[in-house]
């Protein structure tokens, strides 16, 4: 019976080719998203037509119990030796004004408040099974509050601590938690694509990501098979991912003379 | 009419003693914890017979309208100037498993999205007035997720990067926001002492306190006083407090072989 | 006697702005700086005309043994009670090809190698006397490299972890050492008036400075003040500083997409 | 032919070991490594015996010349795709006192002078190639400094803001630099083994290394390789490494009162 690499978040981004990576790796993928019952039918069909093994359905992972359910579901499928935690929750630039409490309150639910119970959800039986293994797609947010984006940074950053008690209460127990700071824009249709438009997405596209300044989300899964595979004797918690063409979100650019 | 300085999260600990120390340079202070009447009346007496002005009532920050109610009440007394948002969210070491979904919200609900909460009501009139300062207690938990501490870390995770959204937005405003790193032990009767017990809390006090081992408030509140008046040309976002004989955080204690 | 505050990099700038501070309140200050006697004797002189005490001389602190003189002069005119460290090693922004070994090596003299010895030197006195104060002016370089900044950078980053190293083995004795990141740019002729050139200088102080957008070098001393004479009870190591329409260091200016 | 993977620092441990690995990749692998000629050639003819291709020779880099004619003569043998920057600066716990400014000067020149050197030396033709990569192996002492590491954690910390720095410059450039974290003990009997004694050092390996407590140079070398051929459209900067049993640096271990 093949191991299980559940994926919650698993849209047409790195989600989807995380699962594409997994499932050619000899895991069988179950997927989740909130909403486009094509996209993931094509996804899980692409699968299987690599010779790969997915299952999956729609679940809106704020709703009491969904997250649960997917766990318990995944679980009778075989033990889940990785979760992919890649559930986003950017909103686009809103000043606090434009930012309702309803806002605020969701992206916590879906950035940190669902990871708690996911992990809630999954921590038992890996810890049973002695090994186990937690993906969690993080952004610049997580690291450093940009302006515009107190819904979605205040989510995040405790989405990074929560991604540290989690290591320090589990990582003794066998089960390695990695915390992944995208640190760019994903060639992504169903994230970046919806919040900047089709229009400039393409734009994008064309211009920066021809010459891969775009995070290639199949690019991205790499580091995630990386990580679900690192041996235990040496795991890493925390890593940083960005295009060569990108500065890391610590530099300045260009150099102003005020912060030399 | 003199300024006033808003407290949330006016306890026996930091809030009172910077209530104290604002009230004795000139503000009135406008107090707000969530339960001890007595508490609150003695601490309001005990300003007043200093010659002080205060006001205040309790306040269950975490129901809906309450902080907005605070915050216009106050302003109805005069322009607010500062505010120290001093909310705890510390519930004690609990494993993942002891922790219910209710700690975790309930956590986020003061530590965070109150904070939020008390931006945007009290942001505008700050903004139109064209300078105002919020000074945010948080600890040790807001840069790394310690063992046990999920709902706490999570939640002061995401109330760090809500300071730095806030400061993003309201900086070039003229709003000084500080986010308050109290690293150690705070000589404070109503949150360690109930955290830790009567007796535990009394033998800490007589040993490591008696050789000024835990954080004086009186003297966290001389911090907060400078960073409440620093002169606009010099701001300080984030500093750290801890006592002279507690190393920080960062540093192992003692060093082990595995870490130099 | 007056206790001594020995400042180490006391130009028209911070160094400057802290002994005309230090001596207000009552220290006799030391200062010293690597050239122009007449500046220094200025320095010396407006100080004593406000009533204060001050001596000094020129002194190239990267030279062997300057270092340790200054402190054993300053320590025979009285206990040194603060030593503020201000040597500033920044060349401007050279790529790697235009940074010669000797500027690498010189940057890491001024900025590193003098703090340690100045440690050694100053350190005995103060754990004998029980107590002491070690302010280290530091830079954004200390805590991210930008491009061009290789021997600045590279010398300021051990800066910051020697002053951390220096904590964990002298705040448990009674001495406070505290790390400030400037991160911004200083209303400063000596340094980034040289830096950028008169003209430039002049019209960045009648623009942005005229906003209070330059750091007041006057402000930051009172900030240093506040530092020196924390109770041991609730001590910082490490604070920022930057002018109100700045944003920090680890903001982007604007927001690109490539960052949310 | 082979492209060359120029390894500075070539001991038992992760020097060794990433040698191995890339070898076993397909490079050709130029050894350096200050002494133990016996040691170099056993590396050698290991490597030669599984089919790879190895030269090597001894070499002390903190001489002047002696980096750029190691990456010189390395050139001759093939393009420098990938160059391994694995010098230690640890001499063990000292105090400021037990510190000399040789060794605070030795460690600096070692950790970081040299990075500098090497970087000085292969970037161009890195640059004229259109790619290349760096792996900097570094320690906890470039991210925090603990008691008694003063030349240790001056040394790494500067070479950490040297990696942004080069990063900064050469990423854009095609270069891949990576500074890689390692947070624990490394079972490798060159360092640590030399450090702590052959005996202790027996002990650690039989009791926590045979739970894979030590962090295996085998297994750091597989983040090594995945580093060194991460695509550039999503590529690493700072990575952390440490075993499954050991907490992060930034975890209290066990938790006090004082840190939640």
């Amino acid at each position: 019976m093949k191991p299980v690499c559940l994926i919650i978040g698993a849209g047409a981004g790195i989600g989807g080719c995380v699962a594409k990576r997994f499932a050619g790796g000899g895991y069988h993928v179950v997927l989740s998203r909130r909403s486009d019952q094509d996209g993931l039918d094509r996804l899980i069909k692409e699968i299987q037509q690599q010779g790969g093994s997915a299952t999956g359905r729609l679940a809106n992972a704020v709703e009491a119990g969904v997250i649960e359910n997917l766990v318990t579901e995944a679980a009778e499928i075989g033990q889940i030796e990785v979760l992919i935690f890649n559930l986003g929750a950017q909103i686009g630039t809103r000043t606090l004004a434009q930012t309702s409490l309803k806002q605020f309150e969701l992206g916590w639910r879906m950035a940190c408040l669902a990871l708690f119970r996911a992990a809630q959800a999954a921590m038992p039986s890996m810890v049973k099974n002695g090994k186990g293994c937690f993906l969690v797609t993080s952004s610049t947010a997580a690291v450093r509050g940009n302006e515009g984006q107190h819904a979605h940074a205040a989510a995040m950053g405790g989405r990074r601590m929560l991604c540290q008690t989690l290591n320090a209460e589990f990582g003794p127990k066998g089960i390695h938690v990695a915390h992944i700071v995208v640190d760019g824009a994903v060639d992504a249709p169903d994230t970046l694509g919806k919040l900047i438009g089709p229009k400039n997405f393409a734009q994008l596209r064309d211009t920066v990501g021809s010459r891969d300044g775009l995070l290639d989300p199949n690019q991205i899964a790499e580091s995630y098979w990386h990580l679900a595979h690192q041996h235990r004797s040496a795991w890493t918690h925390e890593m940083d991912l960005r295009p060569w063409s990108e500065l890391p979100w610590w530099n300045d650019k260009p150099l102003p003379t005020a912060k030399i």
